[in-house]
């Protein structure tokens, strides 16, 4: 358990609310998103047109945005998306996947963080373009230390109104004033595709929680990394590293 | 082993024919559908382009149509995929993932169901929203018993002519005259995306064996029962599950 | 160990360069292609809208363009990232998925062959198909062996410049003029979904290391082959299978 976080709390509220998600992401990472929620308790739902996505994104508890195979097409549905969740008061976080020098999403970025997300989670390169002080990492791949990032969050998160969380060694979880830390986890964490895009889906469903939101998602970040440090306990590589993540997920928080 | 099905039959057919199944599927569960079939001992295409999808249904075994993460673009290439398999012969399948309240699918869904499918499969809120009885159930998941979607499951096998296959803790296969009982499986499946989609692809696959229909179709219900409650026994959370589906499946009949 | 092949310093060197890969690839294969690539150490980044793929293909050590699921709308995206990599010299790699029959992709597939590719990846069905000298395979399976493919192979590599490599039980690379053979795997590489697929990304990053391309693609297709023999070994069906053989290309020529 991390000692500087009440992360079991934040476990046994999500098991109970049980947060539908409307998680429009990208194409590597639907399957392992859905199932990282589906561990947890909560319930995923993947729905793409523009029309739907609106309508759905009005039922749903939380909305995810995450920009990694963005087209042109999609940018227009996920602004419907936006439109349904702003109107029904559903709160929506943006994951700006290799945001910087990539014009359609740097350009879509720019323009969706204006429209109240309640969060965004990125890499720290990510989170450094955002506020156009560099032009990313390295393909998806952040080459910034998280601690390096925490000012642009904190003026990123006082810009948009919403709690900023930059990832990697350590989770840095601000909203401009209050900053909280999430250490742990394992490195094996960075080598499995979708991990932080399946965070991202985790931190929407917190914001669908009762509570104090800074802390409910500085919460979903910490069981995130304990997951991933059980399963680099539990694991010989990639693939069983994968398997045990969410073994981890799904079995964290349940009497042994 | 099922008492009420002769399910290890349908599992020697299956692997001897090795239908050439061409899933027209969500973009969520792609992967996992090929690994079920290709686990059976099927083939597994997903062609997508509309003068593609045409020509494949013409040459595959059988064609599924799978409206989780529909696009308005998708709907022509779907149609496009069933005007192939209806010109030759091919037996098509809908699984009517989320219809009800969600506009694209649910118009697209009433439009298709009167194209001869060989047989629908879908959860029970999805069954009862599809004979235009209810809004749907809670995203993409049933808040409907499957006993209670049973009479409208043999109302819309009656109207449409197909199987009708109503899948939950216990599955229901019936053209309205007939109606089989699958029971086994375990909650588990409920809780990995794509089980019931990849069932929808196995449904398709038995559409094109040779012998009963209605029979063939409940066979291939109870394989993946079977291989459910054979995973729940040697996993240790989500992850352990997944993979010991899929294992189950791919050694279930042989030899030990 | 290969004794025909000298791998592992193709794995050491694939480990220090650690390519950036950009995968244009199929919906189904996403997530597996990024775990292979990954667990190697090498970087991959699926970029999909064509202003975006034409820019990332300029900074990426290789590309890939893999045609499993292709629309029409992909061509033109997948046409400017080839614009980008001949632009600024990055090699890019084909796997023809399926070509022969079906309209879109053969005709594509004709059309960028003419554009220089580094190196084109097939099953035996698909190489011949390639060449104009038959109508593919069975859906995405190849019904001819690797060795009937040879000559089409060769004639291939002549006609194209690039490098072709069939896949099956033996793998050839050629160049048309020297030819190496690759031997070892398992048969179960033929069961798990986007086995080929995946090769061909190792095959692009392959084309992104120093020294020798033939030599050093062939290295990839051993690591491969190595991988898959592993895996076979430490599996008990389907599922585990994919679980060992992302373990093995993540240990594989770690100290022990």
């Amino acid at each position: 358990m991390q000692p500087d976080l009440p992360d079991l709390p934040t476990l046994q509220t999500f098991r109970q609310c049980s947060p539908l998600v409307h998680c429009m992401t990208n194409d590597v990472v639907q399957t392992f998103t859905a199932n990282v929620l589906l561990a947890l308790g909560a319930s995923p739902a993947m729905i793409t047109a523009p029309d739907e996505a609106q309508q759905f994104a009005a039922i749903a508890d939380a909305l995810l945005i995450n920009v990694g195979t963005l087209t042109l097409r999609q940018t227009e549905a996920m602004q419907r998306g936006i439109d349904g969740a702003l109107a029904a008061g559903t709160p929506w976080v943006l994951d700006p996947v290799g945001v910087g020098m990539l014009s359609l999403r740097s350009a879509f970025c720019q323009q969706i963080i204006s429209r109240k997300p309640a969060a965004i989670r990125g890499n720290a390169s990510e989170i450094i373009a955002l506020t156009g002080l560099s032009h990313g990492g390295r393909g998806v791949d952040s080459t910034d230390s998280p601690a390096s990032a925490l000012p642009a969050a904190q003026q990123l998160a006082l810009q948009t109104g919403a709690i900023v969380v930059v990832t990697g060694e350590v989770d840095y979880v601000t909203d401009g004033a209050r900053t909280l830390t999430v250490t742990g986890g394992s490195v094996l964490m960075t080598k499995l595709v979708g991990t932080g895009c399946a965070l991202s889906a985790v931190v929407a469903a917190c914001c669908a929680l009762p509570g104090d939101r800074l802390e409910n998602i500085a919460g979903g970040c910490s069981m995130m990394k304990q997951a991933g440090a059980y399963a680099a306990q539990h694991s010989r590589g990639l693939g069983s590293f994968a398997v045990a993540l969410l073994d981890a997920l799904s079995i964290m928080g349940e009497p042994a």
